[in-house]
């Protein structure tokens, strides 16, 4: 039998990184609502969630380093730890350089992709719990799937309309290198439940 | 034993999925060679291509999911199959960019990166057969790395070329998105090969 | 018992294959003092350099492949000399791509990166010999974290300089390509790293 009452404080500490991207996500909604000069201690507060992240990743790796049973292959949970802090820090990086390169404005449709990584992040806070019975997520994997084909839509239409002619090529170049950052968040959700999809291949 | 007829199913599907990439690149061929207006059909059909890519990857997943023996790791069939995906993804996306971006032409050398990946996609579809005896691959690993390289260089010099002063910097940022796409899908090609030769590293 | 004196080739290879990390980084603080005019045959010297490391990344593949002994999971010893070698690729890439886009100055700050480049290349040269007793490694993998948050941070304000109005949008764009290269050879030791601390987790 791999599964144990032990293997409940992985998912319980997985759980609580996914639920601190729900925090993040919160952060970012209202510094991309904010006045420019408003940002840096929105940025501040988004850089703090992002230590939280890393402690709480420190956590499971100290966990993983002292535990003689795992619930999945000890590098199974150490690559969900690894994703998941992936995904917080695109967001602290998009929140960093927008400051950094003190970008005018966020472009039209920077809202609705955030509200997609919002959306992202609570999806996977609810699915953590759920490990325990890994091969019944599969609905949280198709989801994740469909809002990473979406966070992806909306950053085409949003460089489609930034690329317009007669735009400032260098304030193009900096936004599009800010809202990027959003895509790769989406993406890396993706790779979150992706492993989820390889660890529910390896129990089948 | 862990070779079992029942494995073959896997390599005719994994041999499909490579062949729909062959499918892909002459579609690609005949979009970087259309009039700008006659583009959008043409990144229609590629996508129907990726769809069908797509369900090509669900029956991979489901026979994962139900066979009790499989010729390699689980996760290595899984991990092929995506990587397979990516490499139709990146295709898919350059068709899509092209269109949505109106870029005005595709840059001198575009004609010769996409036979390029014409080249890795025949190589590739013609391998998969041979996944049974995934020792005697090496010649097809060494010759995707050879055009990943070839694919670099000519990408380089494309680059070089847009770059020269005078041009407009607007046009050059979105026409180097959609070419770094063929570029990417020539670096997945190489990924692919590169879960072949770990599961023949494995195997040894 | 996993640990077999046959296993101290690989960690001699391995050792072999980051000390020419090292002799990298002294061709990339050379290339990037020196006059444009006087790039090429650094360039030259870099790209010898990464036809070195190819063949010692073959050695290893050709000693995988004959070994009935292996310290650890093979694909983790592959995985391991493939990511030193993708900091090499992206160290070659740099070099070339200075020569090939002509371009005009490193920008201010480029010599404080190749510099902890430098810094990770010695210490990762100076870990790979404790291989051996893998779980001791922490040290190296916390600095070199550390390393590749400082590396983002110098890059981040290079960009924020770059993309100041009045510069030339082209020159910036081609300039950016070049000093990504470094930026991602940060993340590729990162990457090593992360392969020796999931052996650890493995072992543990």
């Amino acid at each position: 039998m791999r599964f144990t009452p032990r293997g409940t404080r992985f998912f319980d500490l997985l759980t609580d990184a996914a639920r601190n991207l729900v925090t993040a996500t919160a952060v970012l909604r209202d510094l991309i609502a904010a006045e420019p000069g408003e940002r840096e201690p929105l940025a501040k507060r988004l850089h703090e969630v992002e230590h939280h992240g890393d402690e709480l990743m420190h956590t499971i790796m100290v966990e993983l380093n002292s535990s003689f049973v795992t619930p999945f292959d000890r590098e199974d949970i150490q690559a969900l730890a690894g994703k998941i802090d992936d995904v917080l820090d695109f967001m602290d990086t998009a929140a960093d350089l927008a400051v950094l390169y003190r970008i005018e404005a966020f472009p039209p449709g920077t809202d609705v992709l955030v509200r997609v990584l919002s959306r992202a992040a609570e999806l996977t806070a609810e699915s953590m719990p759920g490990l325990a019975k890994v091969g019944e997520l599969e609905p949280y994997w198709i989801e994740i799937n469909e809002l990473e084909n979406e966070a992806d839509r909306i950053y085409r239409r949003m460089l489609a309309h930034l690329f317009e002619p007669g735009g400032d090529a260098l304030e193009v170049l900096k936004t599009k290198e800010v809202v990027e950052q959003f895509e790769l968040a989406a993406d890396a959700f993706e790779h979150v439940a992706d492993v989820v999809q390889t660890i529910a291949v390896k129990e089948s």
